[in-house]
């Protein structure tokens, strides 16, 4: 089943706007949540709706918090998010960020008592459009283990950079630093693919190949765990997965004054942390000169010679634009547990389910 | 043999003010090359000092160059190191940033027309060790290929990060954005250990795993090229190594205004560029707190359960502070073909061996 992009964002506003947020709050959200499903990244897209809703109706999301800065310095502040939602907290230190590097060149903002806050690269790519390098972190809830354990101590801890090589196409890297995310198991898992050695360990920490039970132990939290990427040990660079990912949880956690490790998610809430820094990089080189030079850059790399088998090299962020041309173009594809689960949220709200208000075909 | 790393230091500090360098930048250069040696990464040590000296000598090094800057912003700026050694204009560039995010919370400077500043992790160090969250980056000769590719088409661009967890030996990742670097490699052979699949390749893009012919092929520029960190396509996140090796070389590239991919080390010098920001962690959060949280999480990281045949988890940085407490304690290893070059420095520039300036034990 396929939906409009336009719908799905009508969806999940409507949506989010029942369970009590702001409209504005409800606007932000189904932007984020939408540009993941567009993007391709399903697992961060409407298929997380559930999960806002209920934290709003549980009280673990305060729907109704305005984030407010609380510490503030010429290229620098704190933002509380007040337990909210996260996107809106995010956007807020976002541009926060851009309009201070705008006068110093450079800014840093971050984010404490927050929430999900959906794709980082939705945020570092809206930076970029305004001529910013855009960095974005956040933590999460742990399912990583560090190099040589067994265990998981903190979170697949995406980090996101964005470059303004392309007025609206920035350069995009967006990734969890662990090997794979729980969300590319979950996708393999439906389509009756292997997932490989390497990617994440049992309680014993010896490598574990099996979806469904690492999922499932993963959930339970019953010392299942990913691995950071580079995989086990350091022969591949674990230890340099690992140490990306604990910098983002130390980015996030102690230096923004938010949780960390294995107490993000805890009985009082997400606590989550994010940070962002835009750099204006017509401040260091001339816009127009970066723009073609990093053009001519991406040519040399996309003519380089090609490994037997292959026939073409990407440029971070170049998949997503594609796959999201063509969501646009031809609609979203929604599973059908998706699709029940949206029917479901949308009767314990009251509202129409999606198929009414268009798109689902 | 080793070396006590005072001695080391004074000799190296002698050789480049032979060659020709200021008295202040080659004290420079003999503490981030001992420090290399010391924390055990031997390929950017003091086996470095003869392409110094040589390129002084053929003029790809202007010795006399002074660092400059050409644009400044409240919290950013360009410097312009004059085609000089890349030590003193990075150091210039860190204490800049330092400077100016005392001020405003956080600032970045770029570095354009420069050469080999050793590893990246002594700055980012001594910028965590005023306080400050620091990144630093640079690129470096071509030789790592890019996802789906069989040739070297940017450098093992190292991405080093540094935070003020603890006075003097701050949390410290200090790492090349390939699979292994090409000092391992080298370390390997001479150890007669075998490398693994999935760190190079051959000129047909196929895993290569002898290291005579690799090493061989890396330096001739035969096509031969090391891998991203993740390896070989995007099974276990090779396209995330290729995003960030990427991104080091967009950063010190065409945002710092120096040469990049496979323009580095051409035929009028190296124009390396490099990039650090410098962000003051007491800006956001209490110092204090910060020292106490991350104290916390790293007893956390240490006391989690270990994969069957481990007993260990590091925190990043901690393997080369202990390494470096060693050497320190019972001299620098040095093999003999480093010894013999030194002593062939030395001759050449008429100066007295590093034996007689004491430490060859």
């Amino acid at each position: 089943m396929r939906t409009s992009h336009e719908s799905l964002h009508d969806f999940v506003r409507e949506a989010m706007c029942r369970a009590g947020a702001r409209p504005e709050d409800a606007d932000q959200v189904a932007r984020v949540l939408v540009a993941a499903d567009l993007n391709g990244v399903d697992s961060h897209g409407v298929a997380r709706l559930r999960r806002y809703v209920e934290g709003i109706r549980k009280g673990t999301i305060a729907a109704d918090a305005t984030p407010t800065v609380v510490s503030d310095f010429p290229a620098g502040a704190v933002v509380d998010a007040g337990n909210g939602l996260g996107q809106p907290a995010m956007l807020h230190a976002l541009d926060l960020a851009v309009r201070k590097a705008q006068d110093t060149a450079i800014a840093m903002v971050t984010v404490r008592r927050s929430n999900h806050f959906g794709i980082a690269g939705h945020y570092a790519a809206q930076g970029a459009r305004q001529g910013m390098l855009t960095i974005v972190t956040t933590n999460a809830s742990p399912q990583v283990a560090p190099t040589h354990g067994a265990e998981p101590m903190f979170g697949t801890n995406p980090l996101a950079f964005a470059l303004p090589t392309h007025p609206s196409r920035p350069y995009l890297y967006d990734a969890a630093t662990s090997a794979v995310p729980r969300g590319k198991l979950e996708r393999l898992e439906r389509e009756e693919r292997p997932m490989l050695p390497g990617w994440a360990v049992d309680p014993q920490g010896r490598t574990e190949t099996d979806i469904p039970s690492l999922v499932k132990g993963l959930k339970a939290r019953e010392g299942y765990a990913l691995l950071p990427l580079g995989g086990a040990g350091e022969d591949h660079g674990g230890h340099k997965g690992y140490g990306l990912g604990l910098l983002a949880d130390l980015l996030c956690g102690p230096l923004a004054g938010a949780s960390w490790g294995r107490h993000v998610y805890g009985p009082d809430g997400a606590g989550l942390g994010h940070m962002v820094i835009c750099a204006r990089v017509g401040a260091f080189v001339d816009l127009d000169s970066f723009r073609a030079e990093t053009a001519a850059m991406f040519d040399e790399l996309r003519n380089a010679k090609k490994a037997e088998g292959q026939d073409r090299i990407f440029i971070p962020g170049e998949k997503e634009y594609e796959r999201a041309d063509e969501r646009r173009a031809h609609g979203i594809p929604l599973r059908p547990p998706v699709v029940a689960d949206l029917g479901d949220i949308a009767g314990s709200l009251g509202m129409p389910p999606l198929e009414s208000i268009g798109g689902l075909k």
